[in-house]
């Protein structure tokens, strides 16, 4: 008898009838004779709506009653789709993260799960009940409500095939896997049946949507596999596993796209060491995520531009830091550019092949394409580019390392 | 300094601006220098809400899980209002059932609270942070969630109240306080500036909606005095509190209704044991509860008519039950009404004052209003009448025992 970790999104769960739909789907693999955790998130809508309602009442609120209150979404549902599945004769219960001990860190909006005990995991397992367990929230030492930031149902889900030691975590979605690029800029994007921890990694945080960064690291740590798939079809699937010898290294896997970037360069920056930790600080001091950062020395050696990404969103607060401290740090002037984007292609072959990120230059540069800032990983290659231009780079890219086939050339 | 319990019910915190008008309020309380906690409802609407999504998704929902199910509302509300409060300046946090230890019985839906801990709340009071507690839930020995039935964050409150050692619990309304009867209905009705803990469980047993019943209970049992104000106005109250020797007793306090009541009557009852007993268990296994009882014997002393009346709600379920046991009852036949309704008058002073039922009868029938079913306990009177006489019963009442002045009149 195996146990399965099941995670349903909040659109596979947004009305009555896809949860219905949902318990008959669960039921199906309960009656197969599987132990099986379910996990959800809230129905699609609730979160945002929630917020919406904190922001009416406080335009900064409290991150402690944030989670307080964001996290009735999921219970909503858990106990929702409870009810459905008893309604099918499936034995079933609902589980909080107070009540099976979900441990997080106290990090509200953001928290890490620590820990989770299965004593009533297990109990529930022996009971032959399905586990219906809400996603997205966890436990302080000191008993309150934290959540694990968005998409965070994702690592719920994962971290609980983790410590059952399930034999597949399954990740049901509005999409029916992972796609060499989106689809809904080039249609000759295709679906992987297969990607390596690393690569789905890179994907994730170089901005396709499918799961959320952490939920990856954890299936990485402890080798947990995940099957991406539509709830609505029984067609399709991406499995996310190690990288093992008989796997097909792809040299280029993916391409990826992030719009939410913005560039801000200073200019004439003092060569001296301990001006990027002055510069850095009071970003991350006012939580603001820096992406890329480049630096070119002057020729005489004395002055350096610097450039740095972050967040579309964040832009306008890092303008005014910025400019602040132009003179602390010896600088001529700040200049800033909120029309860019990211452009990055990913895969673990890339580490064994010479010559990626070059035919990655030439690809965009015939089509016109100017590249504004590089960033490199063993397995990836970032563009920052102008935000008009995503969706040629995109195709053109798609095209040069023929993701349309089933194997990438080689470069 | 003192400790107090205020308790907002759903009409008051019905929306982000009467959070925080509610929050406005709570922080004058607070900076007069007061340990304070909030006991909140639900949203007006919210608990409905989420009743109906639950009837989509089955028939018979499990209790356990409506209980998860309806618990958000109050979960959602003291985040929201946690959050306004930091907004004022005055610290506060809010917290759930299941972090406090309201420890209930495992009768879903309808919990009896059994035990509070009260150090969290202490804590909370020595941090100097108004507690915002969530109402009408709790949680089993097992760490099951539960919900304290319609009306149990008033119950939530006194408890709280009773625990803390409280010197008043104030529950908010959308009443200025109790009446002598529906002003509604009856244009004379006054606001009781004081009543008496027996009179209010009457009135709230009787229909009087302003308190649970079981909420005026524990009041009783733990000698806590309830204010019952208006939310949006400074005026008025009502104060229930334990009869003191210098407290004026009322002859009668006030005229109460219920409409939702079915009269169902037995014809040809067997008069021999064992009868009620076979009529009611299979009405009480069915959770059917049964109001008034009345039993007449035949002038031979061998068969009787029995008449009960129950819910309207319940009456069709009533009604095929009691069809079904006819011949086993050895009874002629069955007849309903469920077009009855039952009107009452309460006061302490009764017991002291012979003549106030057949006032009561008296005044009824002086507008030709036929009484079908009469009960009595030391300090109230009810009646079944029809249904349609209700209104005009309750001016007729109101009128004969002058209620319109301060201080009844004696029968």
């Amino acid at each position: 008898m195996a146990v399965i970790i099941q995670k349903y999104g909040g659109t596979s769960v947004g009305s009555p009838e896809k949860i219905k739909f949902v318990a008959g789907k669960v039921a199906k693999r309960y009656r197969e004779g599987n132990d099986i955790a379910v996990v959800v998130s809230a129905m699609s809508g609730e979160t945002d709506k929630l917020i919406r309602l904190a922001k009416e009442l406080s335009s900064s609120p409290a991150p402690r009653e944030m989670d307080v209150l964001v996290s009735t979404g999921e219970q909503v549902t858990i106990a929702l789709l409870t009810m459905a599945l008893k309604d099918l004769g499936v034995p079933a219960r609902s589980l909080l993260a107070f009540q099976i001990g979900i441990k997080t860190d106290d990090a509200y909006m953001k928290a890490r799960i620590q820990e989770i005990d299965v004593d009533l995991l297990k109990k529930t397992f022996a009971a032959k009940e399905v586990a219906v367990v809400a996603g997205f929230q966890g436990i302080t030492e000191d008993g309150d409500i934290t959540t694990l930031g968005r998409g965070g149902s994702d690592t719920s889900a994962v971290a609980l095939a983790a410590v059952l030691g399930a034999e597949l975590c399954e990740i049901y979605t509005d999409v029916d896997g992972v796609y060499t690029c989106d689809p809904n800029i080039c249609n000759k994007a295709r679906r992987l049946d297969k990607i390596t921890y690393d690569e789905m990694l890179e994907m994730a945080s170089l901005g396709a949507k499918v799961l959320q960064t952490r939920s990856v690291e954890f299936a990485k740590k402890y080798n947990v596999p995940i099957l991406v798939k539509s709830t609505f079809s029984d067609e399709g699937g991406t499995l996310t596993t190690k990288e093992d010898s008989d796997m097909e290294k792809e040299v280029v896997s993916g391409i990826t796209y992030d719009k939410n970037e913005a560039k801000i360069t200073i200019l004439g920056v003092q060569d001296k060491p301990g001006v990027a930790a002055k510069l850095f600080s009071p970003l991350s001091d006012n939580n603001i995520n820096v992406d890329m950062i480049i630096q070119n020395v002057s020729s005489d050696g004395k002055q350096a531009d610097l450039s740095f990404t972050v967040t579309k969103t964040d832009y306008d607060k890092a303008m005014k830091i910025v400019k602040a401290m132009i003179s602390d740090l010896g600088a001529r002037d700040v200049v800033g550019d909120p029309s860019i984007a990211k452009i990055s292609i990913v895969g673990v072959g890339m580490r064994s092949h010479a010559g990626v990120a070059s035919k990655m230059f030439s690809a965009l540069s015939s089509v016109g394409i100017n590249i504004q800032m590089i960033s490199t990983s063993e397995i990836k290659v970032s563009c920052v580019i102008d935000e008009k231009f995503i969706e040629l780079g995109v195709r053109v890219l798609h095209e040069a390392f023929e993701l349309d086939k089933t194997g990438s050339a080689v470069a």
